[in-house]
């Protein structure tokens, strides 16, 4: 009976009443032998309506004072759940990030974790209490002025929280059942996933799948740090994410057949868009200029296809895909540097999707590639670009296209539950 | 160009709008060459909300989670106020009660502060920058918890940093225009008090007049800090407390005669009931029993009056003033007792209302009680209770007297303003 650091998410902590639930759950996994660390993220819209007040007063506001008006929102969750374990019966005592010990660089709004010193969460834990942390938040180590850790910042406190602690497990609860084999709204016959590795976990993340963050994985994956899934409104297991490879046969909990390709879930992704740089020319040096232009405007490149070049022109098409919201500043970055490249025009899509396979048994099995192909070909789903890892394959299609594309690799690698359909599912990117 | 300390409470800093407005008044201080260093309420009704939030969750929240709770409505004002700053392009940096030193006990909810290290607004203060800090809020120096200071917390938190620093003044804003002779609402003839010395105001507030708060004033006056109150809706000067007393010529800006008794205001107070112990034997000790029964309620007594006791019976009745809101706790205590003591009857009466006359000129001019008696009893106003000091007469009167006795006292000692009526006053107990 070790410990359990639970992190329950915003639309878990949304009002009065859904506190109370969620402390009754804390206080029956404190009661069953555990120590219990809790991480909240903010009452449900608290910090939209934060950011909605400080964009009234100014329209940049510094980093330093968002990070302030922001950590609010969980200070004022965690102290609400820390009272409503109080009323069961069960001491909870409330840490902010600093007081957490959770150490960060100066980042102000997507400040990142450089040490974890949970000397408080310790004691409280001696005492027998329980400690409600805030999620999202932590101190500046040089400045002491507090930080906020960014997109997926309350999961990855409550894993780097779990690796300090020396946590069993990091049980992340959300208002899905687990990670599903696809999209329930797009493919009703989904099945939620008993068990991921973590890096199935960071490619589904990665690619589209929304339920936990890329981050909170990779920290978890650093420490080996088992983190379980589940839903905050059932009590059903949900998805376990370990070092333990689904092709490890003692860890096959539905016992197929190990010798088949072990494909865990189909991804997809509508929020990218893809820039096309015409008539590059084709000398070495040229793409790496580009992709810096990009870089310098602060975008993050996903997937990349350079076409052959023109034998006629000595000219070749460079395209790539980057987040939809960076593609104004990415095109008015390479419309600065055309002039001295010499290429001919930039093209603008957004209306691609990207679908995903993933599997780390596919490493092992060459088919998968053409059976990916031929369900998309089947489809009649036109691909425009492909990309591949050793445990996943991804291609750009239209964007009307992806519905069509998820359903045929979902129903062509036997993912579809045969027990029929499943709970509609929330978390993935619509 | 010393260092200006300036407190907004939360009318001051409601909204939006409001916040912009204050960070004018700072910003046009700091460029009149001033170091300036801003302590904040919480904004508008956020304090009853976020208390109305613990109370959906558990009807007796505990003391150190609602301070961690509570203390969130100062951390949004303050980081709003230095956005709004940041927006005029000056430099201002927010600190909570914690990082900027405010040391305390470990009282939660009423905490006293200890000590104050403010390091890093000095360190603010020297880099030009403004720093804005969370009023109410402090640190408890054996747990490391975060407190709240409890009623007039932010007026005391200004104070206590503008000492520790050093400051030229603590400008207190509100929603009036300084503290007056009387409530306008009463006497439309009230002035406007250019000056008063702590006793007088210290006085004031025990007697009703909420524009400022006992405690801040006891600490202004330990360290001889001078106090601006004024109004954040204009320009004009306010009142200021400082302990050059009104009978000293040199500050008398007004050039009356300073043979004269300086009287400077007259309060009320209906927020108090009387308690009467009819029957108390008249035997060494009673009345002792009575008040530490009373006191071990949690009771503060105000003013007590024994009457002579009868020949007869041997027995006296004793009377005295508590808050209205002690009025049921302190009679059960006392039904408690009577059975060993042997009191006959416990009479309560809420029904009162107390009228004070405040001047720090009064103790050297024998004719001031004679004339505040007149006056009483020209306007045929019955006295119950009489209590006084050296700077003070107070009287209890039926309830439905307290104004008329206003008036005829106001009007007895020339108080009234000869340019006519004042403006409305807010701040005064009604």
């Amino acid at each position: 009976m070790g410990l359990v650091v639970q992190k329950y998410g915003g639309s878990s902590v949304a009002d009065a009443a859904s506190v109370k639930r969620v402390a009754q759950r804390i206080a029956a996994t404190k009661r069953a032998g555990h120590d219990v660390v809790v991480v909240v993220s903010a009452m449900g819209d608290t910090t939209d309506e934060l950011i909605d007040l400080a964009e009234q007063v100014t329209p940049v506001p510094g980093g330093r004072e968002l990070d302030m008006l922001l950590t609010a929102g969980e200070r004022i969750s965690m102290a609400v759940v820390a009272m409503a374990l109080g009323n069961l019966g069960v001491e909870a005592r409330s840490f902010t990030g600093s007081q957490a010990g959770v150490i960060t660089d100066s980042a102000h709004g997507k400040a990142r974790i450089i040490d974890v010193t949970p000397g408080r969460i310790r004691e409280a834990l001696a005492d027998g209490a329980i400690a409600i942390v805030a999620g999202f938040q932590g101190v500046s180590q040089d400045t002491k002025d507090i930080t906020t850790l960014g997109r997926g910042g309350s999961d990855t406190t409550a894993v780097a929280l779990a690796a300090a602690l020396d946590a069993e497990v990091c049980e992340i609860y959300t208002d899905v059942d687990g990670v599903f084999s696809a999209d329930p709204r797009i493919v009703p016959a989904a099945r939620k996933l008993p068990r991921l590795a973590y890096e199935e976990m960071l490619e589904m993340a990665a690619c589209g799948a929304k339920v936990l963050h890329l981050r909170c994985v990779e920290y978890a994956r650093r420490f080996s740090l088992p983190i379980h899934v589940r839903s905050s409104f059932s009590d059903r297991t949900g998805t376990w994410v370990t070092d333990i490879s689904r092709t490890d046969p003692s860890s096959t909990q539905e016992g197929s057949d190990v010798e088949q390709p072990i494909i865990s879930a189909v991804a997809h992704d509508r929020s990218e868009a893809k820039v096309t740089v015409v008539g590059v020319p084709d000398k070495p040096g040229e793409a790496a200029r580009i992709f810096r232009a990009v870089a310098e405007a602060g975008t993050n490149i996903d997937m990349i296809v350079q076409n052959v070049s023109s034998v006629a022109t000595g000219r070749a098409d460079i395209s790539f895909t980057l987040p939809k919201t960076d593609g104004t500043s990415a095109v008015a970055a390479l419309r600065k540097v055309q002039p001295a490249i010499g290429f001919e025009d930039i093209l603008f899509d957004d209306g691609i999707g990207k679908v995903s396979l993933i599997g780390a048994g596919m490493r092992s099995h060459p088919g998968v590639s053409a059976t990916f192909f031929d369900a998309l070909a089947t489809a009649g789903v036109n691909v425009e670009i492909i990309s591949t890892s050793e445990i996943r394959i991804s291609v750009v299609v239209r964007a009307e296209s992806v519905d069509e594309a998820v359903r045929a690799i979902h129903t062509a690698f036997d993912l579809d539950d045969p027990d029929g359909a499943a709970v509609v599912y929330g978390g993935t990117g619509r």
